[in-house]
């Protein structure tokens, strides 16, 4: 599986679009507003530039990628009325992966326009809005081009499914699993690891090109860890779509080497892991952090058009696309019947950080 | 019809799309290669910036929006080459209106940069791509944000059908036809120029707060004379577009009164037209200019899918999809048996302007 081509949300609007099913990540993206809010006017505070430029890198395809934007221009509106200054020009470039519908998402832009003239008084001539298709893991704008980083719900997404995950003779290692969980042989989460490091210390090491001195970043991702020790899973939704699998594997409806070979390329760090690599890297200081625990997971339903918005890509390249009905039916089911015996949680960090000068 | 939402060159990379169809436009650009080559050299060897800002208008969804951006690198990389300094950072960005098909745009990205690296040896951080969507009737970009603009077969598109083609009655001045030719009254022309007038001033309002101060534009787009006196008709795709329509009413096949009132949102103006409106702007100096004429068209197969891949949007829009295919089977012939007898010329202007200081 190259990660590059097959990894991105599903486009469109439909009934299984992530447009439509990504509630959950709006969530986690408010509850990091306001660690976003004094980000941004911190910076521009400092200097109060003529123009912003601003990048939300792994924007997806859905209104949660204007609604970051809006929320970043009313609060820098805000402060300019407060001031009395006039309002800066934003430069906003909205980036994914190339499988992403970037024609869906500037689709959403006549309304967002519209609606920042009315509800913001804020002209078509102050926002500007650009679409970089593109891997974060590698460089993507111009030496010293940015004021402003934010990222959400993409940071855990590796580059690639780790290396490491088969044995000498071919065997995997990870069999009747598709990710990290608690009875995985160490040399499994060796690997997820690594690979984690490698992909977020070039993350860093981009962004340190492109971001300018005193410029600031703010970025959202899974963790694995809760402090409610009644949690049993951070990962239910990723050991019951496994669970599913294993299923119609015994039930003969998939083939055993499918699951055995799949692994997700997904890593969610714990906050020591991030700060070591943080300063190995060097070039941003780690200014503040938080923990974010959404409990807000009401029915299978809605918990498998999430998970299959995200997930359907990557399935359909392992599984083929005719199976994944079927297995979303099951997966369903067997949500609900967890969601009926344990809470179900889902922790993200948010970071901010600031690039050194 | 309204012309942001409806006109768009055909998207994907099927039979009819615009992708495999612009072989013409490609020919045009190529003519007008070596004014790039020039403004493009001039305003590097002004200050040697260590990153370039450059924005192609109108790029549509084709390859020919990456061979302007790839000849572009090109020239300055000899530049760089024979002064032996580095090469600078490049932002290319890349605009067309919201129906443009940015999708299969940036899915030429992989291909464009393995390129870069294999036969010019310029890597991937050096050369930064973004899709902008929006009308370049108004602004797109932020204050001072640009040194280079590109545009080509383009600008003689207008941002709307002009108003006044109707008389106080609501009838139609320009019935049977669907642009202005030889036997058009007056007022028509006048609509038609009054409405570019309109445009391209405001165009060129917008990039003067783009651009910076010595900052260039190279715009290629029609003209309506030809300095050959045997060439008959500079719009022959036009006229046969319009004759084969007619024939289609009077045979029933769509009605009078939607041929009578639809007319494209087209002007090919003068380099006097021109000169005037960049004079009153005011915010750039007209350095060259150059006549750029294409003979190039070879079947009536040819031409109806070259025109095809342009109109099919708004003649959908007017007609129904439905007509279109027996539509460009006539027009087909009607070109083959045109082409038989006369001589069929595409003129276009290529101008090259400077940002006052």
């Amino acid at each position: 599986m190259e990660v590059q081509q097959v990894l991105h949300m599903n486009g469109g609007v439909g009934d299984t679009s992530y447009a439509n099913n990504s509630l959950v990540q709006r969530n986690i993206i408010s509850k990091g507003m306001p660690m976003l809010e004094d980000a941004i006017l911190d910076l521009y505070c400092t200097s109060f530039p003529e123009k912003l430029s601003i990048a939300d890198l792994g924007c997806s395809s859905g209104p949660n990628t204007l609604f970051v934007i809006s929320h970043i221009i009313d609060t820098i509106k805000k402060k300019c009325h407060q001031l009395n200054i006039p309002l800066p020009e934003f430069q906003m470039f909205l980036n994914d992966l190339l499988g992403n519908d970037f024609n869906n998402l500037f689709s959403y832009l006549p309304d967002f326009y519209e609606k920042l003239k009315e509800e913001k008084h804020v002209s078509l001539e102050q926002c500007f809005v650009a679409g970089v298709a593109g891997s974060f893991h590698g460089r993507l704008f111009p030496i010293k081009s940015l004021h402003f980083i934010h990222s959400a719900n993409s940071l855990h997404w590796l580059s690639q499914v780790p290396q490491g995950l088969q044995n000498e003779m071919g065997i995997s290692l990870n069999k009747g699993k598709i990710y990290i969980g608690k009875t995985n042989p160490p040399s499994v989460f060796k690997a997820y690891l690594a690979q984690f490091q490698r992909d977020f210390y070039l993350f860093l090491k981009s962004r340190s090109e492109e971001v300018i001195g005193g410029g600031r970043m703010v970025l959202t991702l899974c963790t694995g860890r809760s402090s409610d020790p009644s949690i049993k899973e951070c990962f239910f939704h990723w050991e019951l779509l496994a669970q599913t699998l294993n299923d119609m594997v015994s039930q003969g409806v998939i083939d055993q080497d499918k699951v055995d070979s799949f692994n997700l390329p997904f890593y969610a760090p714990s906050i020591q892991e991030l700060e070591a690599i943080v300063n190995r890297e060097g070039s941003f200081s780690l200014d503040r952090h938080e923990v974010i625990e959404i409990v807000n997971f009401t029915s299978g339903q809605n918990v498998a058009k999430l998970i299959r918005a995200i997930t359907e890509s990557m399935l359909a390249d392992q599984f083929g696309a005719g199976i994944l009905d079927d297995l979303f039916r099951r997966y369903e089911h067997n949500v609900d019947v967890y969601l009926s015996n344990e809470k179900a949680i889902i922790i993200n960090l948010v970071l901010s950080m600031t690039r050194k000068e």
